[in-house]
């Protein structure tokens, strides 16, 4: 880190780390973090002097907007290590830009690229050990933004805290999905709030998600809110379908997450010379792809699972399974990828980005 | 309280009350906080032993899923006091039915009748001196839910704590509000959490509302996603508009919220000898019943500000003011609502909840 960068952000060190204490063979998503964590909070119209300290608990207000109003934004994005040690991120242009654009919608002050890009280089530094090599194995990092100001009025808030949090995920089994398109419940609405990774998007597919399992899928296709018969994006992933050798994807728009790992397959696809069509695709026309055997595959693309095989899908009653293609696409956008991401093909995009 | 509450609850007092810091003439909403708070946290599948303790911020993970996937949900009341010190609640059953429906749909547990109840009424026995009398004095009650798991997977969360913090309200001027009538943005999905007390709903709305407040306009009035063609809600109140003696409000839907204020003046509405039509009511309708001369009065209806008249709209570019009715129903419902709140005049309803 240069001395520029340590004057920028004040560091505390953790006095012991908790890396012993952990099984990096049995990792639940998301419960386990690093040592150290990175805290800016916004007051007085600015962000203030960034730090690096201690994971701990943090003391905050029963007033503070964000348990009211739901003021809160998010990203997630995960750092690589390759065979000599190197550390990667991947595409992390795109989700501070990301994130911005989500605060901007949630009315949450953008925050500067350099303290950014300096906060996560400092501690992925200091949690190094922490980044596991091996294809699958990664460090899942939480950047967030929440309303910390102690007024519950409902407009925007005058105090937030920026943090980023670190996870060490382990290789996602690639067991496919089962899942459901929805035709009661909807994700978002046209002029809403669809596009962003606010917080409240996903705690209102909790319920619809938890009725779906029940019957049997572990994920929800959500529709378009007005007429249900487009299909959407899955919640936590964009959607990909394969109808022979063609692929096909809804195009982006105010409802449906701009994904970074959308946007690498279409690339990707480029790339490998697959015909990647982006355009709307409805409900009818993969329920009839599906039954004259046109359509061979669907899968999901978002940070935390890569690749994500769809095994089957539910639609007005009807269940139809989908057999593993030949050579899957699937298989074939998440091996390139996770080369990529763990430097072991050539970066014709410049989407690694090494942390020195 | 009786013993049996008693045992229930467990009860820490303030050592100090900080009333006496508190200019009762000059409160900002949702600033100042009484001395008291209930918290009950939900744990290995039950809500635990409720408590009541001073005042104060809490300790809470940064994984704490309520900051990442805005898994929350609230409620807003009032208490009241009349002149001879008798302290009453508004239809409180309407708050508790709604918090847990809202729960419901964001995959909380619902929280127990009786701890809701008694956590309201030891709060209102130790802060009693924070509710002042007179008309449009109150102290404002906030119970909410949040999800306090630490972990940041994107499904329902396993801890949650229910709270009550309470602030004291002086009366809301009755300024006339500005709305502008939305063409673009939206507030909810069919399918989706707009009738909850959902966090996210909130939040969602300030960068419209901002967006509105730098044309001048204080308020929002919500339209259908799909069309923008029919009128809904605006964000933190009902809306009524009267069409020469008529009282016409949209109803309630799963992207509108069930408001109790809205309920009681259909009630009013009724007892009055007033025609009040719940119906679906179009924007291209006022703007013609602006035009002609037969549209008397616009007014918002929601406990932070009782009734809200509404002084203008602006849609498509076209603004519509509107002059004071001579005999206002929006006057008329305030202070017929004020008078039952306050135990001046007969309740026929049986809405007044008084704490013994």
């Amino acid at each position: 880190m240069s001395t520029d960068t340590a004057n920028r952000i004040h560091i505390e060190k953790a006095t012991t780390s908790k890396i012993s204490q952990v099984d990096f063979n049995n990792l639940m998503f998301g419960r386990v973090f690093t040592d150290h964590m990175f805290v800016c909070d916004f007051k007085d119209g600015k962000w203030q002097k960034p730090q690096i300290m201690p994971y701990q608990a943090m003391t905050i207000e029963p007033s503070a907007r964000v348990f009211h109003y739901g003021q809160a934004v998010f990203e997630g994005m995960k750092a690589y290590k390759d065979e000599d040690g190197k550390t990667f991120l991947f595409r992390p242009q795109q989700n501070f830009e990301r994130i911005n654009k989500s605060s901007a919608r949630m009315a949450i002050p953008e925050f500067p690229q350099n303290y950014f890009f300096e906060g996560l280089e400092a501690l992925l530094k200091l949690d190094n050990e922490w980044i596991k090599p091996g294809v699958g194995s990664s460090l899942y990092l939480r950047p967030f933004v929440i309303a910390t100001e102690p007024a519950i009025s409902a407009s925007p808030a005058n105090e937030y805290r920026f943090m980023i949090i670190c996870s060490p995920a382990k290789a996602y089994y690639n067991e496919p999905v089962r899942v459901l398109i929805a035709e009661k419940y909807s994700r978002s609405a046209d002029g809403g709030v669809g596009f962003a990774k606010a917080a409240g998007n996903y705690g209102a597919q909790f319920f619809p998600t938890s009725l779906a399992q029940k019957k049997g899928f572990q994920q929800i296709i959500w529709t378009d809110a007005s007429t249900h018969d487009y299909l959407e994006e899955a919640g936590t992933m964009n959607i990909f379908f394969r109808i022979n050798d063609k692929l096909i994807t809804a195009p982006t728009n105010d409802r449906i997450l701009d994904g970074v790992t959308r946007k690498s397959v279409i690339q990707l696809a480029e790339d490998l010379g697959i015909d990647c069509e982006v355009r709307q695709i409805t409900v009818k026309e993969i329920k009839e792809a599906a039954k004259d055997g046109s359509l061979k595959e669907i899968f999901g693309a978002g940070t935390a699972a890569v690749i994500s095989p769809v095994s089957a899908f539910e639609h007005a009653g009807d269940v139809f399974e989908i057999t593993a293609a030949d050579k899957s696409y699937a298989q074939l956008f998440k091996s390139t990828l996770l080369n990529i991401q763990h430097n072991l093909s050539e970066d014709k995009h410049g989407w690694r980005h090494e942390i020195k």
